[in-house]
């Protein structure tokens, strides 16, 4: 059928989609969402097909930018088109939505697919949402993991051991990567760390490693940095380690499921060339893992896609029922980090944790005593140095001081209006008013707290203040305080958890960043 | 945040759209599929969220066709637009996703929101997937059935009892219903028939329908037509009795599942208000169903939501390995059944199997020995008659002959290249071929078998012939013909049914139309 063509000028996310008035689409056999073949100027292009019988005329084929500019379309060019059978990796998906289990070249295949973005949003939801109810094993989830590697970028260092650290996330302030860097480079091993920007937290360690440098280097520089100083922050979006895992993670984020973790993180890991992996999994209520039993059969998951793919993990699960130190937002958090760096403050809880990690990596390279190595390090200055070589070397300013650094003035403190011991602290309502504080597009927002699980306090004594750039959003913070309770102070432990009157709507928290 | 609008002309296939350049987002605190809040005018609107990096400049919000009218917009108007919830809607659906029941209330809600637009496509492809994934129990089928009555248009014809049939499809040449409805409404009942085109097979029954009369009634136009003949035969997609149901097939179409079919067709039959109800399930290879077990368990299922919604259910498993008669194509079979409705040409397996269905209605509507009495009401010309009453009714030809009905004059026939008996029809590539000829949009088209399984054929018999209305078409079918088999042909049934040398690609036929 030959058309002609009106341009859309839309973008559809990188997509190939043209509109087709209905009756021509039925003429040529193909529905809403099936495809067709566009054929120009000896030029073949394959598009998504969306049908109306108002926007388009018969005889006429709107089309997207994307296949605009293939095929080098004026407006009104006469193409000729015909319905295309759908992409085999359709048919792979089909199969998994039927339970089946997908072979190795299946997946690639998928995964291909998705990166050229030759399936729509409904197929690639069905693939997520099949893989989430059907589960992925060890096979699956290795061969998701080499795709996602192939369709991307890699990096080959030289000398070694390669190592690298990862968390699971899900617990706000935790800042503990921007320790872990330079704990490690300090002791002479490459850790060539990228990480992500916040999806559905205040922060992403990239977040906050941008206060206190940039991040968005490309893959040459980044090698460059880690060659020069043995170790990175910088944002994995700018290095397209995994482009498959943003079309993913866009999908994934509104159905609140994440069935790629695995694949996602193992195969940024391996696409750095790591030799050695500590895993982070916070665990407790609040946490993304909520047992250590369920933390110690993610470990192991952990652990035998790393042998699959060379890479040694071990798997450190930690305390995750609260906040890692006592700031949420970029800015608080990146100042808390500088300052526990340079020996300042107290934050027992972040300092044990960043030399825990650590002391795990420097056992997994073959140092002996790791922890009491990675304290010796934090304590002689020589992690505090090695970060302001790091700062130095992606382009930031290597003499930061923790009070140059801005945070919002916009500042209001929520008092305990009884005495007791802190009994709890609910981390998706710490996450949730530090978004509406701002976090994490106002890197000077967030929330200090003032107390921590088990410390005692008094009537009318702080609990936590929120902290805004702007005025507008610490009201919007303020206001929310009304629907959510984020620390809970009493004497005893009250037996009543929650009543339940009506069927409740039940909005679980989840956090997608990886 | 004020942004100044952009009209985007585009429908969204009805959605609410609004496109928001990457920064205003982020500062919003929402991703891409997210929703927002736009207010104008005092007037307010949720939205789903798209993000542009490139196509809309920061300060500026696209909105799609149904915002920019529901909002009276214009060029350039300023618009307040905040962060909005998920609807509840979507927490329901993780849930399902999470492999959780579905309470009666959370489903209306989803079929409220499906049929308001509410719901992006990633988000009814998650439903739709994991509905298909776990299974729905007859409690969710059932809660399903009454909200896609609830959100649709319902009948109330007095007198009765009201009958229906339905056929859940897949086998090509299926015109049953084009005997049944006058046969039964010759005995004096009301059979209020709705039918769907073709979604994916040549012809449904409303296509076939179409060739005698016209199909596109509303709803008070079908009521009238059953009040003065007892029986009709229109097109559900003009009667609206489920707009749920349209959107639903156009996201499971892509993926090749149907786990709304019970639901989709038993909430149809309740808006008619129909009492008794026959289902037709054609069984065996090549069939929807394969085995007589696994459709005694669909038919159980269809009589337990059945009696839950108050109608009683019986089924008929029929066999399936053939077409249904010799014509398959609109044109072809509608001339097919007005000759049997005229005792004309001798269509025993078509006539059997109508009286057969006709006959259970009739049984359940109290008659005894309903098979004898559906062949003497075919037999003695009171269903013709019937029909051509309910012809006229709808404003057709109520003198059509068989003559009259124009079928396409470009030909070919294909013969056998051996002696033997027909061993095997394959149903989907009947189909296949017959959709390559042109149907169902060219209603001339299509099929005209010359000899059933079992049939001895000589060297150079024909076994059928390709009709098209075009060239061009009957081409592309001969050529698919070099693709797939319609017919085998031999002596002895040989073993070896198919080699596997390299990993096959496994395209199954699927039939959507219900």
């Amino acid at each position: 059928m030959i058309l002609k063509t009106i341009f859309l000028g839309l973008e559809a996310g990188g997509k190939s989609i043209v509109i087709l008035n209905l009756d021509d689409a039925e003429r040529l056999g193909v529905l809403s969402l099936g495809r067709v073949t566009i054929r120009f100027d000896e030029v073949e292009k394959t598009a998504i097909v969306h049908t109306s019988s108002k926007l388009i005329d018969s005889g006429r084929i709107g089309v997207c930018k994307k296949v605009w500019s293939d095929l080098g379309l004026s407006e009104g060019s006469e193409v000729e088109v015909e319905a295309a059978p759908f992409p085999d990796s359709l048919y792979f998906i089909r199969n998994k939505l039927n339970g089946r289990k997908l072979a190795h070249d299946e997946i690639r295949e998928i995964v291909e697919d998705t990166v050229d973005e030759k399936l729509s949003d409904v197929e690639l939801s069905a693939f997520v949402t099949a893989l989430h109810s059907f589960g992925l094993d060890l096979d699956e989830a290795t061969y998701l993991s080499l795709a996602m590697i192939e369709t991307g970028r890699t990096m080959k260092l030289d000398g070694g051991p390669i190592v690298d650290k990862h968390s699971i996330g899900g617990v706000p302030g935790d800042k503990t990567t921007l320790l872990v860097v330079p704990l490690v480079a300090a002791a002479g091993l490459l850790i060539p760390k990228s990480s992500s920007r916040a999806i559905t937290s205040p922060a992403g360690t990239a977040d906050r490693a941008e206060v206190l440098m940039p991040v968005s280097l490309d893959l040459e520089e980044m090698r460059d940095v880690v060659e020069r100083t043995g170790g990175c922050l910088v944002w994995g979006g700018s290095v397209h380690l995994a482009p498959a895992d943003d079309i993913f993670v866009r999908v994934e984020y509104p159905l609140s499921i994440d069935p790629l973790l695995l694949p996602s993180i193992m195969s940024k890991k391996r696409a750095v060339g790591a030799d050695l992996l500590v895993v982070d999994i916070p665990t407790g209520r609040g946490a993304k893992v909520k047992t250590i039993g369920e933390a110690d059969l993610l470990a192991k998951d952990f652990m035998e896609i790393g042998s699959r793919l060379g890479i040694r993990v071990r798997c450190a699960v930690t305390y995750g029922e609260q906040p890692i130190g006592s700031a949420i937002g970029p800015a608080l958090e990146a100042k808390e980090a500088l300052e526990a760096l340079m020996n300042r403050g107290s934050v027992v809880d972040l300092v044990d944790k960043a030399t825990a990690i650590a002391g795990m990596i420097l056992e997994m390279a073959g140092k002996t005593d790791g922890k009491a190595m990675a304290i010796e390090l934090l304590r002689s200055g020589r992690a505090e140095e090695k970060m302001r070589e790091i700062i130095a070397a992606q382009g930031g300013d290597p003499d930061i001081a923790p009070e140059d650094i801005a945070v919002g003035d916009e500042r209001f403190t929520v008092r305990s209006d009884r005495g007791g011991s802190v009994l709890w602290i609910n981390n998706s309502s710490v996450a949730e008013v530090a978004k509406f504080a701002g976090c994490p597009k106002d890197a000077g927002a967030g929330i200090l707290l003032h107390r921590n699980i088990g410390d005692v306090v008094g009537e009318g004594e702080p609990l936590f203040t929120i902290i805004a750039e702007r005025g507008s959003n610490l009201r919007r913070a303020q206001e929310r305080l009304e629907r959510v309770k984020v620390m809970g102070v009493g004497d005893r432990m009250e037996m009543l958890i929650h009543e339940v009157k009506e069927r409740p709507v039940v909005k679980r928290s989840f956090t997608l960043d990886r």
